[in-house]
């Protein structure tokens, strides 16, 4: 959590902790109630997160959990990959999309594709799609798609792909194929080759950390893209800093 | 799983089961790859599903569910909600929602909203929409809503909520309220009373059966909003019985 104030999560924490689980709160307010409630708190040190759509909180709850899982699993090759990571983290915030911006300027919605590990970027961009861009997309994973929401795709139906480096990668590639020939206009964005435009962005120092770069380098493309489409980024309608439910 | 053949879902149970997790397969055929591997089967007996977009297997499962809930949990209340479940669900299928068809025939995408258990109905209906109707619909949890998505709510933007009956209900009725205040489409199906214009359904033997209810009213006038939209709810574009994906 960006703020640590959601009273839906503190709730949730509260309760998880007096039922006897462990509770972490991943958070860039260490002294925030959400960090109160759990017994351990990774602090994300994002600084302050100025825009209504947290993006830089996105990419360092993924960093930390990165960090986590590398010393827990104590993987040698993750640990490797958490010194080249801000490059290519710096990297990717510099790829351009052009294409993107002119192809999803004028469309009304859109789905975002991943799979895997990467999955979360998929549902987080297509998030930000709507509340920066207001540009109605879901996310969906790959595996999931030919389940019933193909039945959208027709010529020209447009189609954001994030292409994970992992295990994931041929089953994302063998929809993406299938949709190219139903006519679907099929943007790639990622390191590997794959079908449809090529929307660049860098290798990952692991494959496990892909998901991070290619939000990053979909991050700045989509304010291009809200802006394109007339859209404030920084102040999405209706929305507010710290959403209360409960 | 209806057919109980899907590769993906058939490998998922033989992973877990080889790495010591109990498994357990819902599925209308007791002698498919699935239910051999898994080691308990609840067979569904809903008969043959003629429908690409599988409905009676939906609701098959959500009952199966709920009989093995009431058994397990061993609540005299949901034990004694199995008797008139058949009746409400008939009851239900008569349901007639002309305003929804009228509504959203013309409509280009729509949110589906609900909470709690009543959530996986609200997946369910979007899919559906997607898959027979041809409307692009995605489905969200009312306590997720004000968090991004609502960005998208603008004056005459359609939303069906599928109002629970449980304590998700009054959350689900202050988001649908803030909605209407934006000048959403509001449609409201349910038995308890909510805003917007009201789609009728029964009232549910128990307040953890309104998720099967509303899915029951839902699916015919999904059939007739298909055909209101030109599509033919039997034969979705691009879609198969078994989905092969791995």
């Amino acid at each position: 959590s960006q703020s640590g104030k959601s009273p839906d999560l503190v709730e949730a924490a509260r309760t998880a902790r007096k039922r006897g689980a462990l509770t972490l709160a991943v958070t860039n307010d260490p002294a925030s109630p959400l960090a109160e409630a759990a017994e351990v708190v990774l602090p994300l040190h994002a600084g302050e997160e100025k825009a209504v759509a947290a993006t830089k909180t996105f990419l360092a709850e993924l960093a930390a959990l990165f960090q986590l899982g590398a010393h827990w699993s104590e993987e040698a090759t993750l640990k490797e990959a958490l010194w080249p990571l801000p490059e290519a983290l710096a990297s990717a915030s510099q790829a351009e999309w052009p294409r993107f911006i002119e192809a999803f300027t004028e469309v009304e919605h859109a789905f975002v594709l991943s799979r895997g590990l990467a999955y979360a970027s998929a549902l987080e961009a297509a998030l930000k799609l709507k509340e920066a861009a207001g540009l109605f997309a879901e996310g969906f994973s790959a595996a999931e798609f030919l389940h019933g929401p193909v039945a959208l795709i027709e010529p020209g139906f447009p189609v954001l792909v994030l292409a994970p480096e992992d295990a994931a990668l041929p089953g994302v590639r063998e929809v993406a194929s299938s949709l190219q020939e139903k006519g679907a206009l099929l943007l790639w964005a990622g390191a590997e080759p794959g079908v449809g435009e090529a929307l660049p962005a860098p290798k990952a120092p692991h494959p496990y950390a892909a998901p991070l770069v290619l939000i990053q380098a979909f991050y700045p493309n989509a304010a291009r893209l809200a802006l394109a489409r007339g859209q404030d980024p920084d102040r999405p309608r209706n929305l507010r800093k710290v959403t209360r439910t409960l």
